[in-house]
């Protein structure tokens, strides 16, 4: 049956057992002293431990194959131009400054993409032990049970998540859509977001989002029937930036006629 | 040695059994249809159990102390004019659109007081079964393990939690604050923010609140040291609804400085 390049399911259980492993290494070292860095900014931080998981990562990825390409947040993956053969993508601790306030609420994720094509992610809510894993072939599933799409509500019955320092400026009219839905929620962290979205927890999550942000969500989003798509409706670009709408797609369609109108006011 | 009406240590163990017989109830009953009403508004919801969990912490209470005192959120109490005497302040769920939306990230809340002075509080994160509770006489305690005060950090070094209504239309200056801290989070629950607070998690927490809403996070931030008043820095009144800051020192001493000048700008 299965003609593609991997079996999906035997790579699903391959790799949480890699997420047990990187699980077990951060709750032990998170014991000791932290080393954070600032990146671009005072707010962009990188730790010892964000480095070190990635390159565990790394180094079972190109054991698993040694031809894939690796794009990374830290570093130490490849410099990748398209999506030819396959890619993978890995955030190792998102949501790194709940990481060194909170020792709470960040997650772990992966993406798996063959010439384009989703094949597999996962989303580990470190503290947690909540893994969101699957995908178009293997279905999506919360640690050992099957996930169903969330049950549709509009905008003004859902809870929005945003990327806080966006909704505090209001760019992309995001103090509109927060003032339209029931309530809004800002976590910090991009992975434990979709997590609370593919749970139903949320409506919708909004933020600017780089690959190793929502590849992984996109992945899991699409496979479960929610909608990720830029703001402006338009297909996600998996090698860049994008500020991104991932929604359940009754408040997909209500933040598009919104934000619309409010355009237009 | 203890002189009080109370024996406080005997007393934290008899309510932490009334709220291990509270969670049971909650994660049982929260697996039926639950029956929501609105109150004051579309997002001021109460539902059922809210309801009927309140019953039973006040069957309890009276049954301890008959000449109980109790002012609790869903009217089944007393009216209450004064602190004298025993007085029991009960938010059965705090955080009741998390409670409806999410199934997640709620809590539920009771304080005592005799004559005005503090004796004991109890804050229990239902899902997570995380219960901090403790006062002035029995130092404070996140489950079994005895609580230190929190590191002390500025507030560009920390982050703060904002009720998400008032962020939103920047009452009180709470964008100027949200600007001025390394972050901001936004949970839509008063007992869920107040425990990351004690746990040193946030730096801050700030909301307008009912007395059921901030009486347990006042007796039990107070008893570790941090700082609970007014956002213009005047004692809370314990009977009436407050803007409250409660917050580590160094952070509450940052936000006086910056809303005193943003004031005269």
């Amino acid at each position: 049956m299965d003609k593609l390049p991997v079996n999906h399911m035997q790579l699903d259980r391959l790799v949480l057992d890699w997420m047990a492993e990187v699980r077990t290494y951060i709750l032990k070292e998170i014991q000791r002293p932290i080393i954070v860095n600032t990146k671009s900014n005072m707010r962009d931080l990188v730790t010892n431990l964000d480095q070190n998981v990635e390159k565990i990562y790394i180094e079972k990825i190109k054991q698993y194959d040694p031809n894939a390409q690796i794009l990374s947040e830290e570093g130490f993956g490849d410099e990748i131009t398209d999506l030819t053969g396959p890619v993978w993508i890995i955030d190792p601790i998102d949501g790194t400054m709940n990481f060194i306030k909170q020792r709470d609420e960040y997650a772990s994720m992966l993406a798996y993409f063959y010439d384009g094509q989703a094949q597999g992610a996962w989303i580990m809510d470190v503290v947690k032990n909540e893994i969101v894993h699957g995908g178009p072939f293997q279905k999506v599933w919360l640690n050992q049970n099957l996930m169903e799409p969330p049950v549709e509500r509009s905008l003004e019955q859902s809870l929005l998540s945003f990327s806080g320092i966006h909704l505090l400026y209001d760019h992309f009219q995001y103090q509109t859509m927060a003032r339209a839905a029931l309530g809004y929620r800002v976590y910090g962290s991009a992975g434990i977001s979709f997590i609370r979205l593919l749970k139903g927890q949320l409506g919708g999550f909004t933020s600017v989002l780089k690959p190793w942000d929502f590849a992984a969500g996109l992945i899991l989003c699409q496979a479960l029937g929610l909608q990720v798509k830029t703001l402006d409706g338009q297909t996600v670009n998996v090698l860049s930036s994008n500020v991104i709408l991932a929604a359940q797609s009754l408040v997909a369609t209500d933040i598009k006629m919104l934000t619309n109108t409010s355009s237009n006011l």
